[in-house]
Formats: structure tokens, sequence, C-alpha cells
């Protein structure tokens, strides 16, 4: 059975950003569950969550949080499971510390971290780490390159005509 | 009987900068303990610690811990003791990166942040805290002041001098 | 009687954040006053206030300011109380300036900081130092983590649904 | 047949840094090859090597790079494959050009940013993902965790020690 | 036949910035085209671009981009023509990432960076270009250049009167 | 005769800022200029103005600019007059490119930095240095501090009132 | 009688750069004090100082400090007299919490900071401000800064002669 | 007769780096002069050696300067040719504030900016310059680039072989 990803965010006020995650993955065909959870107001949650991952027949977990951003840590500490970092962008520095707070992590525990807002990122990178080992998933992600670069070359297309 | 204040690091290369915090809870006479727990590697560790810290006596907590420096969030997560964080300095920028980790905590959830290796005030903090209702050591303090006091005047003095 | 707590603000534009500060100790029933002082234009009354504020009943001090923002560290300056920083957000990188004018401290002078803008924190912080020997604040404290806890909860769960 | 774990860095001079992904791949063996490729100077051999690599039995990409650090970037413009970046520590800032040229990927193509100079934590996400469908890795891993967690603790212990 | 410059953006969203070495162009009569090549979407038309610029009549390519804004590093990997960086504003401390990402490239690939947003400069930097071998470029920029300072001349008068 | 006050911004844009300058100025009665020069568009009315100022009977030098801010140091340059430089606020981390540029001026040529925006400190300043010599200014400036403080004092008592 | 300059440093740790100004303030032959006056651990000092500068025949105050530098405006709260700010070097970026807290001072009371270690420049523009009434110091400003350009024309002379 | 390149640097100091400026034109057999020019300490010079640039027979101008690096934009406000900026690396966050001063132009004088101490890249940029009409000084760059890419294979070469 395919395995799912988890988008878990510190607060419902990250929807607006984490949307972008779950839009891809159903564009992917990704099954995935969505929650809340708050490494600091709900850690037993936190953990309860990620130590039952892998036998929940999760394949990767998205965590978008801002600021302290410790959410993908926390998790990555109760799972041997790929945890992908999304920080959330904030008014200090335009999310420096939320960057900073889940890509400088110790040594032992990696959190992959994505550009700020970057939940759409996130997403095609879970479609990635499971494409690895699902050829359909692999050609899915293929398609979706060739489609991209197909929306610029329109776009160049257009722009070229425009400035002639 | 007297409150204990936990000394805690994520890593033991912390002690050097932590030590600091060691030498002034000494000086005041404040019963201490000194730990390794890392908020990644032992996070069953952290629960237990700061889950049961009221009860086996602690009145506070200082975590020291660099880079994504999620130590102090994990264990205030778990406890309503004041924790106290101290940024380890490290090459990103000086330790911007566990500065922004520590103070920027989301709502509900303090971190009482002091400057980047600032283990002795973290110290001096914690005996401010437990000397709010504790007057013999609140004196300790009103003469560790002024003895810092006179420390300057006499450099003061002393340059005065040199220049004259 | 209970200590009270100080929520002192470098001039009064600051009140729309620090107003979160007085809510939450409103919240938790602590006797608290509201002052505006600043450490350049008033530096009279900052000594003032300081000096006496223990002998005025005053367990803890939250300062809330921006830019070059001294007044915590003035405050400290004359006093053995902690006290507790609020850095103000500018526009400058966010409120870096005024988060390293209150955190990097020098040894011997400690500002507890909490995050730009974090004036509930502030408060919440000043309730857990209240707390160290107030079983009764402390089991409000309690109360208000588990409360937050379920808040969470029930946004997870009305995420999960909405995403099923 | 096990997947292969590519490491690559822009310049030889970043192979001091590289070696802890080396050491760590080893340490799980997981097949590796290490290549030296400049997204500047060499372009067409990261083409070549990124548009092959699904075919030439690679499952995740690992790329090392200082300053304007546009190598991962590069490699997964060409290929569906996950791409990690090691952003490699420069005197700007102790590495954020490197980490910001890494992270800040647009829409579409993500690069998984570890912690600059965190080529071991590299090393354990890519085993991570190859753990999503290997077992056997993934026992590795919870050993592997399982171990770091009895370092840490007995680090504890000998400080608890030390200090009693 | 003179030379042309080409103004190549990473998104048609950059338009509006790079417009403004568009207009800067024209107003020099400078022969130009405009495309949308992305380095990370389409990188075989950026290669493709590149490599044939030279013959193709080139003299000088602009490249506006933003956040890890390969772009121009991408395109002067394969040509020997002066490339000039635009880095496009973004809400990382307004463009710091697209700034680190473009001009701090290593050794042997120069990117020629202009200020943020700076896409008028960019236009007027390619023209200093063509102008070392085009007299009368080189005076249209004289004329440029005077232009500007009368029309500050005027300011200072008109405001030298206002305040009198 | 009263020692003048130059005004001088890089743009007529800055104006709504350096207004804040001749504010104070008009409010001290301290005679002044005002001009719109450019370090960079009219080079050499810097010059024909900073080489002539002192005989022109001006005291102190203001200079407002953005960016890379080179006004004030090129206008240092070709002067013994103490100039003050005022960083107009941008959208590069809130105007760090502009304090940088101003501030960080090598040994020999100082430039005397305000605040980002800090126009009225600016003329504050410019008070302060000619009241060394002019008792009578400097009353004016005792008799603005301690309405400063008053204001203060006021808004402090209302305050306290409200939140009684 | 000639306006003297009082050196003031928050710690004798911070002689070694201040001694820039004292070299400087000699060699023009300006009197001088030379100060170690804490903000925070001698604020008595620091106000009693401020207060009676102007009465105690001082001209000009040089503050220097590092971290959170309130040195400057400490001194600036308590008297009229220019206060010029030297930010000195920390490990926080070099320098850019000293920076910052010294130079974002609120509207009322200003802090002339000068570059990050510039205790040279600090002596200078102190010599500049005392030399805008004082004609023998200012042809000592002008005849420093024809020996400093002569020193730079040597050096250029040298140099070309070297890489013909 | 061919162009000649001008280096420029502001302090003898920056000599050490600027090298690699001169010997990568000595590569390339490009003609060059190179000067110590302050544009704070010797603004005249910067003038007159800006103003007959074009007349002396000078096709580019690279500047190289540290801290508020205002060099390139002065020398660019008085010429039309191309100016190359080298941020010279600084204390203040690795060089941020020799970039910014650089990079940072109004608009109308553009500073073709180089990465931090890229005193080699601003050469190889004055040689594309120069190459855009010059074939055979573009044949020499081609070269190069060829050379560049054989020296990154080779060592490719050797650490496949290391790690095979």
């Amino acid at each position: 059975m395919a395995k799912k990803v988890a988008v878990i965010m510190g607060s419902d006020s990250d929807l607006s950003v984490m949307q972008g995650a779950v839009d891809k993955l159903k564009e992917f065909g990704i099954p995935f569950v969505v929650r809340v959870i708050s490494a600091h107001r709900t850690p037993a949650a936190a953990e309860q969550f990620a130590s039952s991952a892998v036998e929940e027949g999760f394949g990767v977990i998205i965590a978008g949080a801002g600021k302290a951003a410790h959410l993908g840590g926390v998790l990555a500490a109760y799972t041997t499971l790929p945890v992908i970092g999304v920080p959330i962008q904030t008014s200090m520095m335009g999310g420096l510390d939320s960057l900073l707070s889940m890509v400088q992590m110790p040594s032992g525990i990696p959190v992959a971290t994505v550009a700020v807002n970057g939940a759409a990122n996130a997403a095609i990178l879970a479609a990635q780490i499971l494409a690895v080992n699902d050829s359909a998933l692999a050609e899915k992600l293929r398609v979706f390159k060739a489609e991209m670069a197909e929306g610029v070359a329109r776009k160049d297309a257009s722009l070229q005509a425009q400035f002639q």
C-alpha cells in the first residue's frame, strides 16, 4: 500500500501557507493527512504521532512552523522517517528565525529544509522521496517537470512576441 | 528547603561555556545539578526531567544549546517552571541561529533568553528569580552588585591615574 | 501580600503591544501597575522606580522598548529583581535592533528577553517566576497550559476532519 | 539492487567537510560515489550526471557547495531524484550566502537543505530516504538513534557525577 | 552591426522590475530581446541561449532573478560574454537571498551584480560596456549623465527656494 | 554671527524624512539651508559645497541618503566640519545598507551617524554641537530635554490612571 | 579655556580599542580624561559624570562599549553635550549588536555613532566639533587631512612604480 | 591600441586581495595600471583619474575597497566607463558592509559588483567586457574556461578513484 504523507503545522494560522503542500499532494495523488500539532503546546501529541508514524503507514512527514520553529526537529527526534521542514515567513527578517531554527539541526537528526513558505516544494520533495521506489510516481514527476518547462516556454514565447 | 537550579546543556561540548553558570551558582550558594540532555537525541530524558522538575525540588531550569537550539523550548513545553536559555555561540553569524531559535518562542511558552554565551548571567537571573522570595539571597545579590560596582570604580581610578 | 508586576514601556506608542502583557496578568489575577518610563527621556524616573521596586512590593519588572532598547538594562542596573525585556518590532530587520539591545547584556546584569513583541509571554514568564513560591499560581499555569493544549487539539481535530 | 547515493562537491576543497557524508554512508553500508562537479565550471558534467542519475542506479544526490551555491539547484533541475544540499561555511556571515543560495529554491524544484557544514546529516537524511522502502536500513537507523541516545546518556551520567 | 543585449528573467512575474532595463535600453537605442528562461525549470533553454549568444550577435546578457537566484550564474557558465545580474527583491531580508546568490560567484565565473531591483542600472551598465568601443553610445551616456545632473540641480534650486 | 546648518539630501524623495531635521532646526532657531546634492549624480556640486562650507558660514552639515549612501562620506572628504549622516530607510533589511554605507567610514574621515530615518536627532545633534560654544542654545537644549521629560511624565500619569 | 574631551569606556577591556581615540586627541593637543564607567554596573557614576560634564569643562563625550552598548545613550540622557559612540567589535556579527544598540537611539536623544572600533575617528569627530569655534584646531584638522592625502599619494606612487 | 584596465584600491593594505586581479590581467595579457586612490582621503585624485580615464586609454576600472566602500561609486560618478567593484572582506559580517556600500548604487550610476574578495573575477569580468569587441581576447577566455573545466574534471577523476 502507498505510504502516506503527513502535513503537520504548528498552528492552524499556518494553513494558508501549508495549503500549498496539500494541493501538490492531491495533484500527485499521494495519500495524506493534515494535522495541527504544536512542539510546545502539545508536545505529547508530537511524540505520539512521530513515534508511531512508521507503523501508521507514513513515508514522509512535512512540518511547517514559524519563529523558533522546533516542530520539524521535535518530530525528527522521535522517528527515522525523513522530516521536511517548511519555515513560515515572519516579521523577523522575513523568516530568518524560522529558517535557522529548522535548518541548523545538530549532527544526528536532520530536517530537510525547503524555502521560507515553500510548502509546495515540500510536497514535491515528499513525492521525490516516495518516487525513489515508485516508478509510477517518478513518471508523474517527470511529467510535472515537463509541463513546468512548457509553461515557462509559453511565457517566454509570449514575452518575446510582446517586445519584438 | 531551598529550590535547586538545573544547569542543562545539549552537549558536553557546551560545558566550557556553561561552567560560567556553575561558578556563579556556587558563588551564591545555590544548590544545583548539571545535566547533559539533548532535545533531539534524548527527547525522552528531556520530557522526563522537565515533567518532574517541580516535584524534584527545582525552582529554575537553565538550558544551554547551540544552532537550532530547541532545548529550552522543549523543556519549557513540559513544565511551568521558568526556563532560562543560554544561546551558545556558533559560526553562523556568531550565534544568531542559537539566539533566534531560543528567544523567538511562540505565545504561551516563554524561554527567558540571555546573551549569547551568557551563562554567568543565566545563573544571576536564576538567583534573582529565587531571591524574589528569599531575602538572604536578595542580600547576596545586592552585595554582588555593590562589589561589581566597586570593581569598576577601582579600574576607573586606575585608568584615570594612568592617563593623567 | 502578593508581589506586584510592573509593566513599563518606553513610549505610550508601545501600549498596543504591551497590552498583551496586561491581559495575561489580569487573566492570572496578578496585581500590576502600568508605567511609561523612558530610559533616555526620563532616566531619573527609571532610576527612582527601579531603586525602590523591591520595597514597593514588586516581584518582577517587565520592560518593553524598541530600537536601541535600553529600558530593560537601565532598570536592571538599579535593582536585583528579575527584569523581563520585550523587544518591540521595528523596521530595522523586524526588530533585530531591539532584540540585540536587550538580550546582549554584559556579564553581571541580565535581562530575561522574550520574543519580539512577545508581551504575553513576558507576563507568562512573570507568572512562572512568581509561581516558584506560589502553588496556587503554579496551578493556574498548569491549567493555562492544559487549556492551550486542548485548544490546539480542537483545531487539530477540526483540520483532520476538514481534509478527510 | 540497492540504490546508490552520489556525494557531489563543487570543489575538491570541500572534501574535508563532505568527508562527513562519506563516513556516515560507509557506516550505514550504503553504496556511494564521490564526484567533483562544478555548477559553473563544468555545467555539462552536472547536466550529464543528473540527467542519467536515475538509470545509473542512484536514489539520492547529496550536493555540497559554498558561496553562490548553485550546485544543488542545477542538479535538481535535471532530475526527479531528491537532492540534498549541504551549504559549506564561508566568511560571509558564517555561510549565510551558501545557505540562502541552496534553500531559497523557487517553486517546482526543491533542494532538501541541511545545516551549514552538515554533511553527516545529509548522509543520515539520504539513509532515511532510502529506508522508506528498506526495512533493514530503517533498523540500522533505529540502532544509530539508540546508540546516539546512549552516548548522550553516558555523558550525562559522567557530568552528573562530576558536579555532585 | 550593433551588438544586442539580452534581458532574461527567471519568471514573467519579474517583468515589472525588468521593464526598467527595457526602458533604458530603448532610451539608448540599443537593440535587445526579452526572454523568460528559468535556470531550474528550463535549464536546457538557458544552456542553449547562453552557448549561442555570441554567434547570435549578443554583446551583454542581463539576468534578473529572485530568491536562490542562479540564472546569472547558469548563463555565465555557458558563455564568455559579460553577464549582469539583477537581484529581485524578496521577503527574505529585502532580497539578501537574491543578492548573495548572484554576487557570491566562485572564482572563474563572475556575474556583474547591480543593486536589488536595479534593472535600470543593469541597462546603463550594459550600455557602458558596449560603449567601450562605440563612441556614439559613449556620447549618449555622457549626455544622459549631464541631464541627470541637471535634473538634480533643478530639484536643488527648487528646494533651496522653498526653504528660503 | 551664528553658524548655519546645511541639510543636504541625495534626492528630493528624501524630503519627507529630512523635514524632521528642518522642523527641529526651526524650533531651535538655528539658521539653515536645504539642498539636494547627489554624491553620484552631481559630485561636482558636492565638492563645491563641502569645500566652501566653512567660509560660507556653516558649522555643521547634515547629510541624508539611502542605499549605498555615500553622501555623508563624500562631503566629509572635502571639509573639516562635522558631518552628520542620516541613513534613509530602504527595503534592504530596513536600511541596513544605508546605515553601514554611512557609519563604517575608514579611519581619518568620520561621519557622525544617527538612527535610520533619525532626521530630528540629526538636527538635535547639530544643535548640541553648536551649543558647545553657545550657552543660549545650550539652554534651549536643556529646556527641550525638560519638556520631553514632562511629556513622558504626563503620558506616564495618564497610563497609570487608565490601568488603576 | 579649551574644552576637554572625555573618553569613557564600559570596561577596561575596551582600552586596546579606545587607545586609538587617546592617541588622536594627544596628536591634536586636545585635553582629555579617560574613564571606566559602566552603564549597568556603575549607573550612578554615569549619571554623576554626565550631569556635571558641562560645568566640569567638557565639550564632547566619547563613549566606547560593546554588545548591548547602552553607555552612549545613558550618558546622553543626562547631558546636552554631543556624545560620540564607538561600537566595540564583538563575536555577534562583528559588532552589529554594539552598532545597533548605539545608533538606533529614539527621537530626542542622539548618539553620534562612528564605525565599529572607530575610536580614532571618534577623536577626529570630537576635534571637528570643537574646531567649529576654534580656528587653530580647524587648521590642525586641515593639516591632518593634507598629510593623510600625501600619505595615500606616496603609497600610490610606490605602487604605480612597483607594477610598471 | 588595446584599452587598459585600472586596478584601483582604497588602501595599499588591500593589495593582498587585489593582487588576484593583477595576476589574472597578466595571464590574459591585458595592459593595466595599479593605483592607490582613496575616495575619502584623496577625493581629488579620484575625480582626476576618473574624469580623464577615457582619454587616458582605459576601457574598464576595477575598484577594491572595504567597509563604507565608496571608491567604486565615486569613480563611477566621474566617468562613463564600466566600473567593477570588489568588496573587501571585513570583520562586519564578513564584508556585508563593503558589499552593500558597493552594490546598492542609486539609479543612474551602476557599479558592477563581484563577490567579496573576488578580485580575480573582477579581472575576468574586465576581460569579458574588453572581449566584446576583441575576438582574440574572447578566444583566450574560451581557452581559460576550457582549462578550468579540465582542471575540475581531473580532480573529479582523482576523487572518484580515491573513493572507489
